[in-house]
């Protein structure tokens, strides 16, 4: 691999790689090679080292109606290169490390400015076009146009994504472990640390435990919280997370009417937990989490997403005896900012990204990628690009 | 008045005062002599110098069913002087001013404890009966029990009061204008300064400008809040809002649709208010404010109280997008501190209370203090207990 090589070579030109294009809901994806367009001005074309497989990703590939469109390449958490860079890019180069975020920040807006948002007023919505310009930088070999996803687009050798959705890393740390900072982690990891704002010896309630719910365990135990309890229909789930603070677990289906809030946490906690953790999107269980949490002072956040349109129903009362209920996107972090400080805490050994690591696989296995995030078998899978 | 000599008569044994019976739901009060217990250990009996209405009495007054109950004696904001005080009881004694307050604070359990709690789990809800026994200190004249109102009522020439619901306060301010931090002011300062903790130059929507209402204005206004919006169907109120600090009116039956969120809120503050309050107990209007607040940071406080069972919905992308909701009894204040910073803030000439007093009638009068409130008429109306 010489990265020193590539610039000089492509840049400028538009370069034919192999990507594994979504061409249908649910059916596997398809490697093929197609065209990536050299970025416009405020564009990077990235050469992606290592993608993973996230939910997300596996809603819009199962799902047959908007907001799923096809052919599509998919893919949005990742690591890469910077192979070119457009005109009016200057915080990255050529051959810099470089994590692609599907939150945007373009560092100008109010939200931007401001302490309190991680929101991007300029680029509020992750695109199927690159966000600038309304159009696509990639066509297949008959010149039909693939449409991004999230903004990032990472089942491809090559992707382009706009400035705001790049940050750039120190290179030093492993690129499977850099990636998942690239959205899963940091969205449980920031939803702990930066939303709820776990205090020390307080009490947490996870609801699923998938990598997101394991990454808010991970940032609860970073935060110093007491008891971290997880809730899952996957007693499995309870050893996994043990590794990342889980103190205590809760089986829904074994609770007497099914109720974790009245049967259960509420006794465990005496009378409600400090914080809970949604991180399914599933509106039921959005109110279970919110019934869970303590009057007083008990916070609910939401990581998960439910469908459009889809709302959710709470007790006046609760309001007004001091519950709050909030949520976040990419768990409340500015990637620019925040990631930097995510990596420090790896390097000091206090934030565990390997151990989110369960399976790392070839480009051209991607599918099995997806065969093993459904049967619920792994947590992360790390998809390499090359086999170098 | 000789406040020295009434302890030594009348402590220890039955107190026969006047007082104003609410009889039947709607019906006048009733003035009429009634026997007033004395303090049971960790009680304490006052003599009201003076009270005023609040829609809660009114709320009360005029509902039929549960959780309303008859004979009764309502009012809840009030201040007095301890008339004796019963066993263990030791922060007040007999001459001492107090006020009472439906809030409990016992200073002991896991919520009075914490500095982010203004509940007590010790004595949660306000009671129809002393909270510690479980029985009334009121009988009329035939015998027959007449009930507490919220852990206060003041609607009486003495009353007794569990030490829980007991604030000392300095004597040296009005008692006109301190009687309004018993509930309502301190409702709407507390919801601005404590709940909300509305920031320097922020934007403020408040819905509903009764007296909570433009309490909350005024505290947004001594928190230096930008811009306090006021939302109200009475235009009235808009002129009587600036003095607390009101800079703009919405009048939600002049707004197109009648949609005050889309239609004007967010046109005026670029994207919505970073704080709404709702201040009727709506849960309609629940909604509104939180369609009203901005996202990425916009907390909507909740100080209103729909009806048992009431359920607010909320569109789930909101709360992933950043937006919180929350609420608070007594505005999250703690009386027994924070009452004692807000006469403080008075004394400096900060806090305005006197203008929020707006007639002040006799006893003999109370009932037309509700025909005021009814008609919209009075921010506060305050009932002298005496002539003097």
């Amino acid at each position: 691999m010489d990265d020193e090589k590539l610039p000089s070579e492509s840049r400028g030109k538009p370069i034919r790689c192999r990507a594994a294009v979504s061409r249908k809901p649910g059916e596997p994806l398809v490697i093929e090679e197609i065209m990536v367009a050299p970025p416009m001005p405020h564009e990077v074309r990235i050469r992606i080292i290592c993608t993973s497989l996230c939910q997300t990703d596996l809603s819009f590939w199962k799902m047959k109606d908007f907001p799923a469109i096809f052919p599509r390449i998919l893919g949005h958490e990742a690591i890469g290169v910077v192979e070119s860079v457009g005109e009016d890019v200057n915080e990255v180069t050529e051959g810099d490390t470089v994590i692609p975020t599907f939150k945007s920040e373009c560092g100008e807006c109010a939200d931007c400015k401001s302490t309190r948002s991680n929101l991007c007023a300029k680029f509020p919505r992750p695109s199927i076009f690159m966000p600038r310009y309304g159009t696509s930088r990639f066509t297949d070999l008959s010149g039909e146009v693939l449409y991004h996803f999230l903004s990032v687009s990472s089942f491809t050798e090559y992707t382009v994504v706009d400035k705001a959705h790049i940050t750039k890393i120190d290179p030093a740390i492993p690129p499977s472990s850099a990636c998942l900072l690239s959205c899963g982690v940091s969205t449980g990891v920031g939803a702990a640390w930066r939303t709820a704002k776990v205090e020390k010896g307080s009490t947490v309630a996870i609801f699923g435990l998938g990598s997101i719910g394991l990454a808010v365990a991970e940032g609860a135990r970073l935060c110093g919280a007491a008891r971290i309890i997880g809730v899952d229909v996957n007693r499995d789930k309870f050893e996994i997370g043990k590794k990342f603070g889980l103190t205590d677990f809760v089986d829904p289906a074994n609770c007497e009417n099914n109720s974790v809030s009245e049967q259960v946490i509420k006794e465990m906690t005496g009378g409600g937990a400090d914080y809970c953790f949604e991180c399914v999107g599933l509106i039921t269980l959005m109110q279970e989490a919110y019934a869970c949490c303590r009057k007083g002072w008990g916070k609910t956040v939401v990581l998960g997403m439910d469908g459009p349109g889809s709302q959710v129903t709470l007790p006046s009362l609760d309001i007004i005896f001091g519950k709050t209920l909030t949520g976040s996107l990419f768990g409340g972090l500015k990637p620019k900012s925040d990631i930097a400080v995510l990596i420090n805490r790896y390097k000091d050994k206090e934030l565990q990204l390997d151990e989110f690591v369960t399976h790392e696989i070839r480009f051209e296995e991607i599918n099995k990628a997806f065969d093993l995030l459904i049967e619920g078998k792994c947590l992360r899978c790390v998809i390499y690009m090359t086999n170098e």
